[in-house]
């Protein structure tokens, strides 16, 4: 299982577009092959911060098979109004869970 | 219930040993009043980067009660000696948990 971690920046102001937004987009993601789990939290330092934790099966379920499909297009159209600058992607791999 | 991020960037070459550290570490987060979860995770893009997710109680469990203390001196020095840059500590509160 991977773990995408993608730090979104909203412009100011546009907080509840963006959760409104992402909140609908979050069923696209409940219907892509290989999504297992699809959360959304926000920085308290930076409230303008947002990331989205989302686990796949495979890098290659995220890279490959949603990135760039109709619905990747639907999601982004739905939430890239709101961004302030692109998204920071990373896909992290699970090292230790102590408890 | 918060959710803080840590970034940690380690020196090349010192995966093995900051791996042995934090997985050391770790028992002393165990034991942190407040602190309800302890998990490491590898970038896959970035393979010198970790992250820690933790969850704390509280953002003061972490920032007030934890930091600065001896557990903490104690956790800093197994795993400091291979940070290549300060760590860049985040926490979060849950938006959205869609499934």
């Amino acid at each position: 299982m991977i773990l995408e971690i993608a730090q979104i920046d909203v412009k100011p102001g546009s907080e509840a577009e963006f959760e409104a937004g992402i909140t609908k987009a979050a069923e696209i993601f409940r219907a892509a092959a290989g999504c297992r789990s699809f959360a959304v939290r926000r920085s308290i330092e930076k409230p303008q911060r947002y990331r989205l934790l989302i686990e796949w099966d495979t890098l290659e379920a995220h890279t490959k098979d949603f990135t760039g499909s109709q619905a990747w297009k639907d999601y982004r159209a739905m939430v890239s109004p709101y961004f302030e600058a692109p998204p920071q992607v990373e896909h992290t791999e699970l090292t230790l869970q102590a408890f």
